[in-house]
This record gives C-alpha cells, sequence and structure tokens, in this order.
C-alpha cells in the first residue's frame, strides 16, 4: 500500500485520462474538418471541439488544486464522490457542447457547482486547521 | 490538524479562485461585447479579458509546482509569503490589462520574478536534499 | 531531508522551466514578427510557436498528474527516467515544430507514448492499493 489517498488520485488519473482524451478529438476533428496545425479556427463544430478542450483544461487545473486541498483537509471520501461527479459533468459537458453550443450548459452548471463546493470547503478545512492547531510549525 | 502545509495550501486554493474569476470574467465580457462561445475574437477589451485568463492559466501551472517543491525543500514560510506577493501581482496583472495592453506590464514582471525565485529556489533545495541524504531510498 | 521524492520533484520543475521558458519563446517572437498583445494570430512561424507553447501547457497538466500517481504507486525511479525522457521529447517537439509543422511529431509521438505508460501504470499502481489494503481508511 502507497502514502497516497486512492480516491482522489483515481480522480486525478480520470482527469488527466479526459483532457488526453479531448485533445485526441481535436486531432480527429482536424482531420475531419481538414484544419491543419497550427491553425486556430475552421468550421463552428471544429472550433466548439477546440473550446472543449481548451475550457476542460482551463477548469481542470483548478478542480485539481481544490480537489486535493479538500481532500486532505475535510474529507477524502468525499472528494472522491464531488471528484467523479464533477467529471461525470465535464464528459457531459463534452459531448453536449460538441453537438451544440447551448449544449455545453448542463454539464458546465453541474461542473461549477462541484467546484464551488469544493472551493468553499477548502477554505472552510484550512481555517479549521489553523484554528485547531495554533502551535504547529 | 490535518498532514497538509497550511500556508502554501491556501495560496493554491486562492489560485485557483484566481483561476476562476478570470473565467468568470471571461463569461461576463462575452456577455458585455456580445461574443458567443466558441467565439475566441472580438473587441481589443474582450481579447485582452480572454488573455487575461489564458495567461494567468499558463503562469499558474509552473507556478504551483514550482511552490510546492520550494515548500517542500527550502521553507514553508517563504513559499506562503512569496505565493501571496504572487497572487497579488497576478491581481494587479489582470485589472491593468483588462484597461489597456500596456497597463499588465507591472504586475507580469513581478509575477515573473516571484516565479523565478521559486523556480532557482526548489532547484537549490532539491540539489541540498541530494547531497544531505546520498544513501535515502 | 525532506519527505519529498526528489526524481519525480525534479522533473516537475524542469517541466514548469519548460513552459516558462516556452512562454518567453512567444514573447520573443512576439516581437520578431511584431504581434503585439493581445493579438494571437499572425505569420506561421509565429503560430507555430504560440501552439509549441499551448500544447505544452496541455500536456504537463495531464502528464504531471499521471507521474506523481505512477511515482507513488508503482516506482519513483521509473517516474523519474520516464519522465526525463518525456521532458527530452517536449524540447524535440518545441524545437521541431517551431521549423515546420510536420517537425513536431517525433516528440509528440514520443511524448504521448511516455504518457500513455504512465497514464496505465498509474492504474495498475491504484488498483494494485486497493486489492492489498481492502481495509484501510
Amino acid at each position: 500500500m502507497s502514502v497516497l489517498p486512492t480516491g482522489p488520485a483515481l480522480v486525478t488519473v480520470l482527469t488527466a485520462i479526459l483532457m488526453f482524451g479531448l485533445a485526441f478529438q481535436v486531432g480527429r476533428a482536424r482531420i475531419k474538418h481538414r484544419v491543419m496545425p497550427p491553425q486556430m479556427t475552421g468550421p463552428p463544430e471544429f472550433e466548439r471541439t477546440l473550446r472543449v478542450q481548451g475550457n476542460t483544461l482551463e477548469s481542470s487545473v483548478p478542480f485539481l488544486a481544490v480537489l486535493w486541498v479538500f481532500a486532505l483537509t475535510v474529507s477524502q471520501v468525499w472528494a472522491t464522490v464531488l471528484g467523479l461527479v464533477w467529471i461525470a459533468a465535464r464528459v457531459a459537458y463534452a459531448v453536449g457542447y460538441i453537438r451544440s453550443a447551448s449544449g455545453r450548459l448542463p454539464g458546465f452548471m453541474i461542473s461549477t457547482l462541484i467546484f464551488l463546493a469544493l472551493m468553499l470547503g477548502s477554505l472552510v478545512g484550512l481555517l479549521l486547521d489553523l484554528t485547531r492547531s495554533p502551535s504547529a510549525p
């Protein structure tokens, strides 16, 4: 057994797989719509696929940051549960947004709410840490 | 009390909040300037807001990487102090750049200097770790 | 001696330096090709430099995620070795892609294979953790 909390670590690897999968989708969309690198504009479906990948990266970095602080100060189990729902919401966002611009909204809203919950929980967890251990190094 | 160093963890959560806040600003700028997703071009103020968000993401990833290596090999207190100044500088960058292209410079320069300090400190910290523990696993 | 695994920490700092160095290259390409911020389009060489930086950021986030899970569940030594090869491949990608669009391919393919190895290894490592410690908290 390693020292790593398994649940949040699994969510982290799944987030990495999601980012990799979406970059792969951009590669496929480049071939389908004949948009050669380094071009970043093309038909609407290509540009939506590009935004899915870009927005997911932009969301994953702050998500992973608060996921780990939440896991280590509040609850590993809840970090894992919320993390898995976040990933499902981001998959729904990707599938919906590639189809149409409005299709991005349900997944976007659910993943944003989960981010906010992890973020507020992290701040509370850090505050409790500080008050519980005033003499810690 | 958790095992997590509270200072660097707080800097990490504040960085996540900054990234989230700037993505929220892009959403507001999309409405204000009527630039609908997935469009990524528009009036100069919109494009500057987009660059603020993009550049902050691009800077946050290497910043968080060296922040933690510095915190765990050199000093948690200094990682926290430098980290908080970095965040203040990135807020100044965001406010300045949304106003004008040249307004990005002071915040950009201060945050870059802090990144370089954390980066060099991390390398020194890792080097000292290696020399101090030649027989460690 | 700190608690931080030195090898993966060194790979992490080198990845941060790579991201910083490529952002610096974009700044130089902006001056060389006279593309002022916040503009994101210009001559092909400028746009390739921009893609090198963007794609490296997009790859570094999932790379660092699986690097650490792999290091803490499978092997720190192998994480370090694979990590250093990944960085060398990303440098080859950058040098090749700035020269020509097809020049990106060798470095891209090697770094992708290493990502996949770290990703699969992480999943196996987490699975072994779960089966070895059914009664862990």
